[in-house]
């Protein structure tokens, strides 16, 4: 009965997938002024340095268990000898009114650039506000997910801890500063007659967060500090992150409200979020942050984006041919496939400086092309060029507070 | 042949088992005295904090090869970015009068609470004396198990290095600091007419430990160190070991002798076991510590824990219903099933104070309650009270050297 | 259709194979002159110490995925909390003049000893001149694998990154340091009617690495240091590079011309290879370093190493017997499998002392003792002894510059 050759899952009765994804990038910083040189160097002569390697590197596994229970474990191994976990969470599916259930680390239901897969996203990084309010997306969590039975709602809401502990495994600390977080999400539109070649898309989502301003005070071990912080990268690979308001202090609390809007008329694909954020201090007056992006995303060889109803987030790209190189039979010469083309436009914006917190204003445009070389591996070409402002934070003394750049980034991607 | 989206193993004719587990934990401190906070936090005004994440994140592969050869390898990631290993070994069934044969890390053969997989133990963590003496339990060796053809005898004996390299891959130094160490193990009664719900089972294991006293001196690598310490945590998750001897200057070979006994009738089930110490000195005299366990278990819904005969360990408890929430068909509101509960109850108590060696005495009470969900999954709630004395050695200079505790510990956990 | 209790990949229609491997190992120093103890602990007064744990601990993933695209990901765990990744890339099979070609961390393609695998490799570590040229071999590039229809030619050529970045996952640099590589093999003659017993190749491969001597100067990021550097350990396991160049200061490019020999008659083999590195200074003459090993191989049970023709490598070698001990039948005795044995000599030089580089000239002679368990495992022992001379830059102050060591290595290893 043992199928000799192959690999069992632990448990008959259960599924199992072993799965993962390989996305390694390089990226040039052909134009960098002496402000953006200063974010990221810390010295305004020395500029951003080009970099070569692995974004991500990840395998796992994943499945069912009997009695309608699941469970998921994928490592990120980019960073060698620094792996970090990334899904990790036991649960269960069909759980009556609360469908299904996941415990563990687990994406914040904020932001649909985030809630989509690194795999299916149309530009090589996420926007500016989106990895900001939400660094890394995934915390350690109770978090619900429904769908209602025509698949036009989906909707998901949880409790979870802010601390990012991908890297650390623990939260330590008696202030436990969780947060509650939902999405609600409507395809309001879905074109079933061309398969899903039409659909369009809006959500709500938020979070009340309580960050504790005095988490540091009396707390012995490392990880019991304010979580309130956001930052991001200039929505590419660099060493620093150049929009930063730093760990705010005495911050007590913050809501965020979040939209999204997304229209799809086959191969053409335009989506929109805005995000805006309060910040309560122990003292001090309330912070204000915000930002948002649109985007246009267009198949030159005329396949679309697919939808998925059930999570409310992009789908994976089928070209209409795949990308190959063979010699033909009878020494004809070469035959070929091109694989599919997609062209794309994004422009993004994001205000971090309020008052005291000078932590950037950036705002950048971004020209994508992906070349779709089968269903499972592309590659992507980014150039961006960018403008932050008002980031007195993250500029070293003396040096120029803002900055412009230009960015080339080049991934290609496999997952399996 | 090739069955397409499926996993092969690296050779057919081989079998592998992909597996792994989750547990996911959840530590309260809600009283602490002063001396307590000391041995934390080094700070008697600083209480233990409170803590969130994974305490084991774990999968790797293992199988048979082709003509009676094993292999594992089983990592733990709940570390994020510290991994270690678990179980990594290569060996082989069947060798004749030697039986298994397993060369590499794997666990040292005394502690039938260590010798239990976590994933069914009775209680989150293990008692003061069982992971004191055998910090970890996994050690670099060789070792045979055994079983006799009726099943009642059980044994294993090998021969180990001291260093726990679960972190380090390597032990590096001239003093090999080797042991001896074997369990025989004796199944005096099951209840074959039951199935498996009544038996006995007692046990006599031992080491001698030849540690070495002058490990450090000529050795410039990190690892050579005296192995002769022992430690443990207040039978929770904690920062610091609250009951530590530290590294026993001068140690020269030590001694154990562990008994363990254990009685199971039905839904309810009786251990204990005791272990003894003896520690010879290059310089001053012998040092003894010591200490035991009992627990009673009894589960409220009438399931019992199997035993494994052929390793002389707990096994996987099976509830009569498994835990589930579904919707009834026809909207006639929720079914659901209710899991098996256990209740249980343990005194645990160990002694690593003697002469100049003020390693603190550890006494505890703990109350256990056992949510089984389903045979791979449950949720398990510790309420721990503790008091530690003549605990000189890990207490802040001019701070109490004894204190009281209460913890409170929920875990959830999977495996796969 | 979906199978209980097997473990599926990511895509149904692909393939894909989970294996790695298992190498313990147990090193000891019986001898060593106070200018090598100099080497390897800065005292001469300090011998190297003796190791005991695990050389390999490795598993991962590799497949195909639908229309010729493959993948592969494989982590290296031996070293407990800094793992590292090996072969990691994406790429095709069948892509026209350019047959296979990959992308991401692979073998640059130089050094028979080192495109050979681990688990093949005649002697347990691989010789001065083959690891210190090509330091753990693999590199993040792009390379073409070809193979003439008659199977006589292979090639591989690409261009790669110089860093080493296994550990660190990316190369941060506006310098690049590329290189090219390639290597051209030629499998002159193969026995078929033996199946492969007789056989004789011979190799021609090289590179030019543009290696940046002011790749520091203006970094300020870690990683951008100039990798002209060559080192290698006393063909054993140790904590320090006991040959070892340094980073050369100012290095402007090299030069590297490699050949390959092997003949194979039945159970003996004869392998030798010879490397010369000619390398550009900003200031200074041209260096000029170059080492080369030979061996002879036997089996005294008969059997022979196996040749791959598509990789001109090493293949598996198939005991006529497997080792086993088993009881006999109606209580006889014990049978037994003696598996194969295989004895080997190697002599092995490389001078990495040139001008002010003071690197180091090491000589060495191995005796090799394999035991091969099963087609998956093997015992291999190793004596070596060893002399290295002119080596200023790796021994302390006043210490001595050349010094005389005997080494015994043990090695038991399993692959899956």
């Amino acid at each position: 009965k043992s199928l000799k050759g192959y690999a069992q899952s632990g448990h008959s009765g259960a599924t199992m997938k072993v799965n993962g994804r390989i996305h390694a990038d390089m990226w040039n910083f052909p134009e960098s002024s002496a402000g953006v040189n200063g974010f990221e160097s810390g010295d305004p002569a020395v500029t951003p340095q080009d970099r070569l390697g692995f974004r991500r590197m990840r395998f796992g596994v994943k499945g069912k268990l009997p009695y309608n229970m699941l469970y998921k474990i994928e490592m990120e191994f980019a960073g060698g000898s620094n792996p970090e976990f990334r899904d990790a969470y036991l649960g269960w599916d069909d759980m009556s009114w609360l469908h299904t259930v996941l415990i563990g680390n687990q994406k914040r239901p904020y932001g649909l650039d985030h809630l989509n897969s690194s795999r299916y996203n149309v530009f090589i990084e996420r926007p500016f506000v989106i990895e900001a309010i939400n660094q890394d997306a995934r915390r350690f969590g109770v978090c619900s997910y429904g769908l209602s039975d025509d698949e036009a709602w989906n909707w998901r809401y949880g409790v979870f801890n802010q601390r990012l502990i991908q890297d650390e495994g623990n939260y330590v600390s008696d202030h436990l500063q969780g947060q509650i977080a939902g999405r609600l999400a409507n395809t309001i539109w879905y074109d079933e007659s061309s398969g899903g070649r039409g659909y369009a898309h809006w959500a709500l989502a938020g979070t009340w967060a309580d960050t504790d301003g005095n988490a540091a005070a009396d707390n012995f071990a490392d990880s019991g500090i304010n979580e309130a912080r956001f930052r991001h990268r200039p929505e590419a690979r660099t060493d620093q992150r150049w929009l930063d308001t730093g760990v705010i202090a005495g911050a007590d609390d913050y809501s965020l409200l979040a939209l999204e809007g997304l229209v799809n008329i086959g191969p053409t694909q335009l989506v929109g979020e805005y995000q805006r954020l309060w910040l309560d201090r122990n003292a001090g007056d309330e912070l204000d942050f915000h930002g948002g992006y649109v985007y246009l995303s267009y198949f030159l060889t005329g396949e679309h984006i697919p939808w998925e109803r059930k999570s409310g987030t992009l789908g994976r790209v089928k070209p209409f041919e795949n990308f190959f190189l063979v010699d033909r039979c009878s020494g004809a010469g070469h035959g070929y496939g091109l694989g599919a083309w997609q062209v794309a436009v994004r422009w993004s914006y994001a205000d971090f400086s309020d008052q005291d917190i000078q932590g950037g204003v950036g705002e950048s445009v971004t020209l994508g092309l992906n070349w779709h070389w089968t269903p499972y591996a592309r590659m992507q070409f980014n150039y961006i060029y960018g403008d932050i402002e008002e980031n007195a934070d993250n500029a070293p003394v003396g040096a120029p507070v803002h900055g412009t750049y230009q960015i080339v980034g080049t991934r290609v991607m496999v997952d399996f």
